[in-house]
């Protein structure tokens, strides 16, 4: 590829930026930020070859352009880039959210560019440029979301790039991709926040007895709350079938409790353990698998 | 300390083994087992000076036994080992719940041993004698759960024996600390068992598209069911409550989905950021704190 270029440095943009250049993904990698600060952020940590403010020069010889910005700016950005952009030119997005922002990023880019949604399933409790890392997509899954009119060319193109950077690469239709990821990511997401709410009700003193596994389970809710809170509302028709699911299980636990039906409880912690052994023992082994 | 003897060699009582003979807890270290294989894979594991099937020679010489068994075997054990026991000898458990479990085991022990109650809040997912790591009460929360009639020698003794396995030892009594430990793990523990089977759904195709985030918020799922059931019905009352107060969370979060009020979902998260953040920078980092 002759030129990738990255727009937002974050914990994402940064990182995509430095295993595209570890893996030598194009002969020249731009990073844009609307910040100075941010320019100079991303030249000292070395995420590009080279890093602007200025969006027209970053997108103006870009063969494949990365939106790495919160869901929120991607249309106005996608709008203000659209002239400087070159004819056929190949647009992407990491939002966690997809049946929105494809609509509305291949509605924006019609006519000019080809565009094809993207979720890499990367990221931590972290954020910011200075949590990036080369290795972030390791082994990592990264969803992309054609449509019925998506390019071919353009996906195969995308699909291959993530590939490139080392992420296990599925693909799923947008809607799918909502409704799916509501469950295995926005959902336990909000779950993890509520369960501190519920420990810290008056304060933080019972976290003086919290174990690893209360820290595992609620980790997550360290995460930027600005971010989550665009993700849950751009996605809040599946987040809450997905919580509604959840209450309904929720509520049978609370039943049994009330029952003393150990019986049913056993079934349902045997059939999530089950399930979850799946994960355990799939090849993928993060450091708390394997501890 | 003349002798310690463990009565049951799972997880927890494997490494109490490893743990005491690695810092010389006490001059010599038994472990008990009932069945005659368990006792052979104590030697092979090296967990104690001598393993033996026989409770009687386990604690006729014991200067401080712990009941490292499941819950509901411990009654019956504390009454079956109490002829054999050295008089005044002390007597801790390693159980999850205390108030029901300190009253039996006080009651059972009465007029010949004294009896402390303790929860190490270590182990992981995992269970079993191989799963046992000398290393696995570093740094890790124990409490010690005295009533008012608890003998102090008997409290000091079995809260240096914690500390000095590397634990960080803190003291409830056993109403609070079955209050709290259903928040702080009882809780969590059911929530994430009910997440995989929400996100199961239908089979385990989900999974394929879990990232880092579901594996740490889903892994406590992978306990033993026997041993959950368990806990969760000895500590129903208050892991109803604490199930009480996440279900009103979580339907007040359904609330501003349905809503879509972004100002009360971002105070929310917020919220649980702040409070998680105290954890995450305290001076403990487990390896996915750090990472």
């Amino acid at each position: 590829m002759r030129q990738l270029t990255i727009l937002g440095p974050g914990l994402l943009g940064g990182s995509i930026g430095l295993a595209a250049r570890h893996v030598k993904a194009a002969r020249r990698i731009v990073v844009w930020a609307r910040r100075p600060d941010a320019v100079d952020q991303a030249r000292k940590f070395g995420v590009a070859d080279e890093a602007t403010d200025s969006l027209d020069k970053a997108v103006a010889e870009a063969e494949l352009v990365v939106l790495a910005t919160p869901i929120g700016a991607m249309q106005a950005l996608a709008e203000k880039m659209k002239p400087a952009l070159p004819d056929g030119c190949i647009v992407t997005d990491i939002g966690s959210v997809k049946y929105p922002v494809v609509n509305v990023l291949t509605h924006a880019l019609k006519g000019k560019a080809r565009f094809v949604g993207s979720h890499p399933m990367a990221g931590s409790e972290q954020s910011g440029i200075d949590a990036s890392r080369r290795d972030l997509f390791q082994d990592a899954v990264c969803i992309v979301t054609p449509r019925e009119d998506t390019d071919k060319e353009a996906l195969r193109l995308v699909f291959d790039f993530w590939k490139t950077l080392g992420c296990s690469v599925a693909t799923l239709t947008p809607e799918m991709h909502d409704e799916i990821v509501a469950r295995v990511s926005h959902l336990p997401h909000v779950v993890a926040a509520a369960l501190v709410n519920v420990v810290c009700a008056n304060d933080s003193k019972p976290l003086d007895f919290a174990g690893p596994g209360f820290r595992d389970v609620t980790r997550v809710a360290c995460g930027p709350p600005e971010m989550w809170t665009e993700i849950c509302m751009e996605n809040r028709d599946e987040v809450g079938r997905a919580l509604d699911a959840l209450l309904d299980e929720l509520g049978k636990v609370r039943s049994m409790l009330k029952n003393s039906d150990a019986i049913e409880l056993r079934a349902m912690l045997k059939r999530a353990k089950h399930f979850r052994d799946v994960l355990r023992f799939r090849a993928r082994g993060t450091a708390d698998e394997t501890a």
